[in-house]
């Protein structure tokens, strides 16, 4: 194997052994030492290509990262509405989280971001960010349920998101995070938005998935 | 001071120096030297009252799990229906969070229970399954709208505070968990009760506090 093959190979499996134990344990108490076991990798190999066991966690945080604006961007030219499109990023993001290990883990340490690096911002304003912005253009194209606030509706959603996510990676291994996602937004979407929106998603959704029927 | 209350005295200390800690920082990464030098106890001293860092923690989260029975005989008591229960009791525990350091860190502990000990179970089985009791006794009661199954709300509404309950404390030092909780019901309630519960809830609640309006 050429040497920039190698090289690659070896940042690979420290970054997925480290996925690996970061996803298990969480920053803290994840040591160096047994990222290194599980990958092989000699200290002298780590060390060549990350400086520390905080620039590998920043490093998974940044590949988490990277995975969100291609399924954003995937939803944007379905052009469906807001809250449409909403429920399938949601439900796009949460098969990733339970399938990917990277996602996993750079997830979790992002939501550790205070402990790795006082650099590394925190994840839950950039989400409401995001969940503002569609409530609000649902509030333009008069989706919303009357004197409902686009802000309020991103701070609630946000939170039963990043709940419905812990709650699923800490009791099953992020396996039903795809489940307790989905069953949020019968209960959630109809406080959100007007009857007749709900009511024709209710009834698609139903057609098209057991899940979402009631 | 005779000896048995200085020896209560020198655990207090540490269990609220420990509390501080915790909360600021999560079990592993807290060293027990960051507990000493906060509490101002010696090593010797700290080792008369607990066997580890881990005996500490869990003496922390036993004494914020102490806190939950006590509000909830007190709602019991008050003898309103199983939802404004819910509603109030959620509320109380914003409020014990928000303002002891105690509750507040005995409870991040409690979920971290892997880290610190196999035998300290996951909180969040425990909490659905009270909410579940809730919901269980509002369909009993015609309150819950046609179709919703109490062991959905139950996860529903536990995500939810979960999720408050972790962005409050993580941006806000917990100081607008109360809000973010409030928040919550004018848009999740509307999903889980009848349209006649919820009319004279919201019309209750808007006269007695603006926060609860939309």
């Amino acid at each position: 194997m050429p040497q920039q093959h190698r090289a690659h190979a070896t940042r690979q499996a420290i970054l997925s052994a480290a996925a690996e134990e970061f996803d298990r344990a969480g920053y803290a108490a994840t040591p160096l030492s047994a990222i290194l076991r599980r990958s092989g990798v000699t200290k002298g190999a780590f060390y060549f290509h990350f400086p520390s066991k905080e620039s590998l966690a920043t490093a998974l945080v940044r590949a988490q990262e990277a995975v969100w604006p291609e399924l954003y961007q995937r939803w944007v030219e379905q052009g469906v509405d807001p809250l449409r499109m909403l429920v399938g990023l949601v439900d796009d993001l949460a098969r990733a989280i339970a399938t990917d290990t990277v996602v996993r883990a750079g997830l979790r340490l992002s939501c550790e971001s205070g402990l790795i690096d006082n650099d590394l911002p925190s994840p839950y304003p950039l989400w409401e960010r995001v969940l503002f912005e569609l409530f609000d253009q649902a509030g333009a194209g008069g989706l919303l349920r009357d004197g409902v606030n686009p802000a309020v509706a991103a701070r609630v959603v946000n939170a039963a998101l990043v709940g419905a996510r812990i709650i699923s990676c800490s009791l099953n291994r992020c396996t039903d995070v795809t489940q307790r996602t989905r069953e949020l937004w019968p209960l959630v979407l109809r406080g959100i938005a007007t009857d007749v929106w709900f009511e024709g998603w209710v009834g698609e959704s139903r057609a098209s998935s057991p899940l979402y029927a009631q």
